[in-house]
């Protein structure tokens, strides 16, 4: 399958990379950075130095209807608003589409206004794009022709909401989410915030109280429940490269076997791993692979469930549940190239 | 004022012997450790070496009515249930004790057990502990013959809580606090799951949902309230050497003026700082120092207050306020040894 | 190929398991752990949780003669003494052995004498290991019975200076190395000098001036030169999880193409990446990898040749190298489940 | 004593005004910074948002005629270059001016202009400045005008390192040092490789093999030896905020007691901690302080000499020896400010 990444030069980028240079079924035909345009893959990613198609392939600068022409299957890291700005293009030259940004996750072009400040570049596109969560979309994915990943802290918080959502069990009106993310979810900016200095040996709530994964967040909940879902989340940077914890505080409205509901909404999916109530999520458990740990545990004292996952941001937040998107979308076991 | 510390070989020891080593007014006359006796503080603690004081004093194995008569005033760093043995023999000599342990800050036996699961070795002297939380029973303090220092999450969520619950301006079913803790918050425990790599690029959540540190907390929240109140606490193991950041959502039972009442509370406090609601806390700047930063927000979507604070687990959290409180009783001022 | 790991609960034991579980030639029959006996790979090591095989291998403490029965090659990753005592009996029973200790890595006995401070427990074995450095004994290693896998600091010292030994290029009697390692390179030893906050933000020399790992680098270099020879070494332990840095000082004794010497070497070699004069290496483009990255420079103002290389400690310096040698052993792709 | 910082903004200025805030006898009268003047000290450095001071001192953009008005002493900590074009005005006003840039410390134009890649700003200045290392030159810091403070690097190689060179017990053609440092040592410069994630779980060498610092390590060698030496330096950058190990290989030339030339020459020192042959230093006993500290080991495997130092790189590294000179010239204790 021939593929490009548009945007490689990012955290995101680089961990598409790996995951596609390895994979079984792809043949990388194009990688485009302005930064970087003529300078190999090899020369900017060193750790892929041996891989051959590393050494060969060169970052480019090549705008859409080039890329077009190139790759049956296009992934996008790029800022919000200027992926939208490459969708046009492509979508009309009938390529297939998996956006990494936030540009097509939401269906209401006010609320990508309200969350993200600019008037949305590309509205007629909204209503064409699925949402890249193959748990709760499978089946629209593999039709789509234009993929709307999740973001990490939403993969985060999602997974381990929706079933009980759609079980009706917790009081919708108390979904009370502390996140923890490793620094590389803010993405390779060159901003003295992310120097090492300022991170290591600190932690720091941010984006308090409205972070703009919230609006995903809970478009995916109101669409689970049928009625609207506002709910509370705090982030907070952790020093550390990779992984996200969220913790999410629950009112239980029943008294309802929580092992079961997971069970029946994940037992057979390849990428969730259910701990039960025994066991607590780690990050290290999961850095560098595609999976989400989900731990939980009811407090009888308060009658609260807490429901605690894991998992890298940067493949299962971001660039390895794109693979998985690409992998259902072309066909090809829903696994190649992420175990 | 001649002092001792009484198990000097974990980090609140180590702490404590750093600030005690630096203060105008104390003459450290002895410190114990069964594992280090015999030998210097400063073979022991080398970043201790350059103090006359650390070079020769040595580590003994003094029993406690050996100590009554080289101290005014004794810290005890010792585990639970230990610590009341050893206080029994100060008590009745008549030495003033801090404790660090958890043995005298709760006032119900029961509870003790319920949460240490053991019967309490003293429970005679519950009734005679002070809390030693200044804030909140400086005068008390002043005057005690024992003083309970606070657990060091306890200090993380009272200091901000406190002043809410008496204003009775929050929800006292709905307050949900998420913390995150640097890992010598474990002490200096010779256990796997504290070693380097098992810590560093890692994050958990732990001892969910019943946390040891409940118990005071709920205890300080009902006194405050004159009601029971039982909360939901979830802390979090996070790769660094000292800090804490607790989060705490709360629902608004009104529409107060948030600044008002921290200022009110605090502003005159030599150890609190109120950062507003425009700056948010980082454990940075706390780090080595014994003052908490308080930040918070009011979200208008919820009507939730997201109130966040963050203390250096060893200082303010541990052995910063013992010595807060050493000062207070001695007559000093509150902030000798501690800027 | 059945397969067994004895001793898989330390770091070298649990990267073996990983990449054995992932290896397509692979039955890993048995692994065996005094300590987690009756426990699967699954519920010690959280992080294989998915593979079918962890969540149904039990860690056994089964003997050396049951292990016969069970595996064409078994991999023992125990301690230097405890090692020996457990080839014997494998031996005899005609089972291939990948010793990871350093038990068979000298050849004479006087030395692990003077190095490990006890006598050496199987000395009629010491003359049927074969060294375990692929680039180097390549043909001894496919055909061995025992196979004694270098430590890690001696493979990243020897594949630089190997090559440099052998064209007479440099002073014998200068080999300055510095090294610099992770934390894991103590292995999961349970001691105080590994605590996170022992270890976090500090960087220490130790081993000075006489590690244990002097005698095979001494031994190998004198066997390359014909000649004894004699080095310093010192390695410094730093807060990082997985890598070693080593830097070698030599002087030249003549004026040759450096890069023509590693080529020449080293062009074929699967897992040797030669970065050249205007590289240097860096431990993030290796960790998890069995690569071993080389970097050079000369010193135009002191005539000298500084060599750089970076591995993965527990990688290409142990279990992905003992991996390796598996691969030979069997006849299979060298770089095998190793990719 | 009227005091001002020009250039507070980097990691070097800010540990300069935590110092002397703190400093008993220091009045700071201006901080400058272009990037934010107008905002008090306590709103850009929270860390020090308690002092009184702190939150009324605001940064300015005073030009060095304007500083010459309000400080007797003023602290440089700009990049080199544009130190010197502060310094001439200064100079010429009388001010006495502690320069933490590069561009006073060499005694030669044409190595400033070898090693900085530029000619010197104010070549007849460089006749007027004294090295600011008060173990060395603690007479001409007292009466200077110009200090030239030396770099981190520096300061952790000569102090072990000269009073071996005047007793000419090494060789002086054989002096390999390796250095690691902490992060903060590449100063708050926005680039990608000193993003959180580039510097984390990573060790690289860099500088290889002519790093700017030789230039005045081998100058003071130089002068102490009365013959130019010339030696091997490779610096390292690894993953912890603050510190500094280097480790010097030499050559014994004879066989002299170590401990008493050490002692000789620092017992007295109140900066320089003697471990002597028995203990390694570790950079977390020095981090936050002004002291080095100093170990060795004779190998008579070798017959060399192993000596290994440890500094924070901010505090003697840099600012802390600044106001150690300060102190000097002043005419205060010399530790004032510092213990």
């Amino acid at each position: 399958m021939k593929t490009a990444v548009i945007g490689a030069s990012g955290y995101a980028g680089e961990e598409l990379v790996r995951l596609l240079l390895s994979h079984p079924q792809v043949d990388l035909t194009a990688v485009t950075s302005r930064q970087f345009a003529g300078q190999t893959v090899a020369q900017i990613f060193p750790r892929f130095f041996h891989h051959q198609k590393a050494q060969t392939l060169k970052f480019s600068d090549f705008n859409p209807k080039q890329l077009a022409a190139m790759a049956e299957i296009v992934f996008l890291a790029l800022p919000h608003g200027l992926a939208a700005e490459f969708t046009q293009p492509l979508w009309e030259a009938g390529v297939r589409v998996i956006d990494l940004s936030a540009d097509f996750r939401l269906r209401d072009p006010h609320i990508y206004k309200e969350f993200y400040g600019q008037a949305h570049p590309a509205p007629d596109l909204l209503g064409q794009a699925v949402y890249g969560l193959p748990e709760i979309y499978r089946k629209k994915i593999c039709a789509a022709q234009l993929v709307a990943c999740p973001g990490c802290y939403p993969t985060s918080i999602l997974l381990p909401l929706l079933p009980l959502v759609r079980k009706k069990i917790i009081d919708l009106r108390r979904i009370i989410v502390t996140s923890l993310s490793g620094v590389t979810g803010a993405g390779r900016k060159v901003e003295t915030d992310y120097l090492f200095a300022e991170c290591n040996e600190s932690m720091r709530p941010y984006g308090v109280p409205k972070h703009r994964h919230l609006s995903e967040i809970e478009q995916e909940l109101s669409i689970a429940a049928n009625e609207p879902v506002v709910m509370q989340f705090t982030p907070h940077l952790v020093p550390l490269n990779r992984g996200i914890i969220s913790t999410i505080s629950l009112d239980l409205a029943s008294n309802p076997d929580i092992g079961l509901i997971f069970n029946h909404a994940y037992a057979n999916e390849p990428f969730v791993r259910l701990l039960g109530e025994e066991r607590l999520p780690d990050t290290k458990d999961v850095v560098g692979t595609n999976f989400i740990d989900l731990g939980w545990k009811v407090d009888q004292r308060t009658n609260r469930l807490i429901v605690m996952s894991a998992i890298d941001n940067l493949t299962k937040g971001t660039s390895g549940q794109a693979v998985q998107c690409f992998n259902l979308m072309s066909g090809f076991d829903e696994t190649a190239g992420l175990l």
